[in-house]
């Protein structure tokens, strides 16, 4: 019998527990023996339910039983998962986690300690919940140059825009439905916001630099400002607002940013919609390639947490991932160049005035949908020369990249 | 320095030395250490190219070589790369293979030696091309019951059916489309007939299955029986047609089948076209997903050859993978239920005539596209039946299902 401790019994955790029962005998099957939850660690009690003679309040007794091979880290926060996650790899455990806080913060640290042990530190649903992204890229994109990951992170935002597409309904109805239907949080900040997304496009980042990409460096913007208007305005240029967490390599420098972006019809990324996330990866061998799935979610969340748990217990030795704890320098954003949707008050002549005429040269003006404003596309132009144009006026309703 | 040979300087073989010398440095960091083309076995001489000096015609001298750690083999064919593969496994050097045709036919066995010896048989390539979908069926999907596979398994076929939507041509017309650019074999057949995906899920089906499936019982059929008439009719349904190859397990058994599919615009697959590649799975925990990709091409298809090569590079250790030799018993693709579009000679009375007023109760008829005929969707009915009721009639113009 193959015994593992899962710390925490919240959605994810029992989700685990669910997985692992239903499934038991394909699982025994991958992984050469039975797999069976041993301890569960959480701060309650959950009388009635069938774990409860299995919850333990005290990590000691996880991480000092020889019998546990795997820790499956599903707590969430960076303290105490931190300590519990080092722990375990320090008594010679492998680790399984969901937990992107952790994995975007001490991923570099838990990764060199897993492997001088010789044990493994998974967290293929940390990014994409179910989706398949972690792994693929460290050893299926192994011969190609990423040099782009633009992905729709985050099943919440995702939801919310494609309600705000499909039903016309304005942002804080449809957070309101989100928070209803159990997709936002009762504080949605860190979906809204674009944190969520943040970090998950900072694990990405580093997988493909082989280095730490802090994500506190990475330019965050969220869908806060979109409108019933925006969205009015995307659909008459056939595109689609999307909150996107993308990076971009040009001349060996990493431009990441989270923020919405108005994706074409053309695109991969076009056609996902409601709570489905999905990664677009470009190589320089491979071309393009997408990842689409249940971003989110208890049981396909669970089910990327036991397949690392599979893959961790088939293991004698340590898998190699390259990722250096010194922090990488990212690229300026402002000087990356974007097309940008803007909506001005006024007419495009005005607009037109602001930008100079010269640099209004092939510009598409987009349908007029607000009295007294005009919504027009400009050319490639640099954040920073953007925000030089824009900063005097006034009469910037909003203002979108386009992808 | 880690040292390989490559079986067949085609055009696989020599996207694979391209690969490894375009993106050297990064090969270099995930692998470990330098990568190194030793010997490239070809029946050709090289005059004038690089590769020419190290171009050997003797396979001896690959497989009693000890420095060779990995032999990658993409001459295609059963024999003599069945006879190649085996000795290199049985000289304990690990393989990666882009060679559908003998994946499906000797995987079992082949896994088998190489399990036996410790070292690895590597195939992401076989299946479409660059896209990751063997190794994460292998390593993340490993806590699901993966109970559909439905694919869009080659590019020449997916080419030509989106170059008919779009542009309204017909079969024999796209067809030559495809030779001129270099798309599809002068003898199409192995595309147009099914064949290819026929092999590709056959080896799909045999991984979620644990056990072999063989190909030559997977009911196959092509395209060449789509007109442009059929895709007109799509178009009125707001469906397209593609050549889907499938897997579904319904109470423990599994149909599989390759054969034109009518797809709707909600689905995954529908948004998949020109040569690109799609895989959608569903498992009982993860719910769908779906990858996607470049499913054929020179370089595409070497970058996922040569992320094998640095897989078995890093691993001392054979990569489980549960395939069984013994055949698995399909289920009987008859007994199968479908929703049918159907031309008819004649009008809807006839049609109901046909399938009687009950069996016709919710059909839904579509728009007349050609004079005389009528097209309607039946209501779900097993392929026996199906085959029962058409089969006295000459007036069926063309029968497709719907996915």
């Amino acid at each position: 019998m193959l015994q593992i401790a899962v710390l925490g019994y919240g959605t994810v955790g029992s989700g685990v527990v669910e997985v692992i029962e239903k499934n038991q005998e394909l699982i025994q099957k991958k992984a050469g023996d039975q797999v069976y939850v041993k301890h569960v660690l959480d701060l309650r009690d959950f009388p009635g339910d069938p774990i409860q003679e299995r919850i333990v309040h005290d990590y000691d007794v996880i991480v000092k039983d020889p019998e546990i091979k795997v820790v499956v880290e599903v707590m969430g926060g960076i303290n105490p998962a931190y300590e519990f996650v080092k722990a375990a790899l320090e008594a010679g455990k492998s680790v399984a986690t969901s937990n992107k806080a952790l994995v975007a913060k001490h991923g570099a640290e838990l990764l060199a300690v897993a492997k001088e042990k010789n044990v493994n530190f998974f967290f293929e649903a940390s990014v994409g919940g179910g989706i398949p992204i972690i792994r693929p890229l460290n050893t299926c994109l192994t011969a190609d140059d990423v040099d782009e990951i633009s992905g729709i992170l985050n099943g919440t935002t995702n939801y919310m825009l494609s309600k705000m597409t499909f039903e016309g309904l304005g942002f804080d109805s449809v957070l309101k439905d989100a928070q209803n239907k159990g997709y936002a949080e009762s504080n949605p900040e860190a979906d809204i916001e674009g944190h969520d997304a943040c970090r998950k496009i900072a694990i990405l980042t580093s997988l493909i630099m082989g280095q730490q990409v802090n994500f506190e460096e990475i330019p965050t913007e969220g869908i806060t400002n979109i409108t019933a208007e925006d969205i009015k305005y995307a659909q008459a240029m056939g595109r689609r607002i999307k909150l996107l967490a993308t990076s971009k390599k040009k001349n060996g420098m990493v431009y990441a940013r989270v923020a919405p972006f108005l994706v074409s019809a053309d695109h991969a990324l076009y056609g996902i919609n409601d709570v489905f996330n999905a990664i677009f990866v470009h190589g320089n061998m491979l071309g393009d390639a997408m990842f689409y799935g249940s971003g989110a979610g208890k049981l396909p969340t669970a089910s990327a947490v036991v397949a690392d748990v599979i893959d961790a217990l088939r293991r004698t030795e340590n898998a190699p991932v390259e990722w250096k704890k010194e922090p990488l320098r990212l690229a300026d954003v402002t000087e990356a160049k974007s097309r940008f949707f803007v909506r001005l008050k006024g007419d495009i002549a005005q607009a037109k005035a602001m930008f100079g005429d010269d640099m209004a040269k092939g510009w598409s003006v987009s349908n007029i949908i607000v009295d007294g404003e005009c919504g027009f596309i400009t050319n490639e132009i640099t954040e920073k020369q953007f925000e030089t144009i824009t900063a005097r006026s006034e009469n910037i309703v909003n203002r979108i990249r386009l992808l």
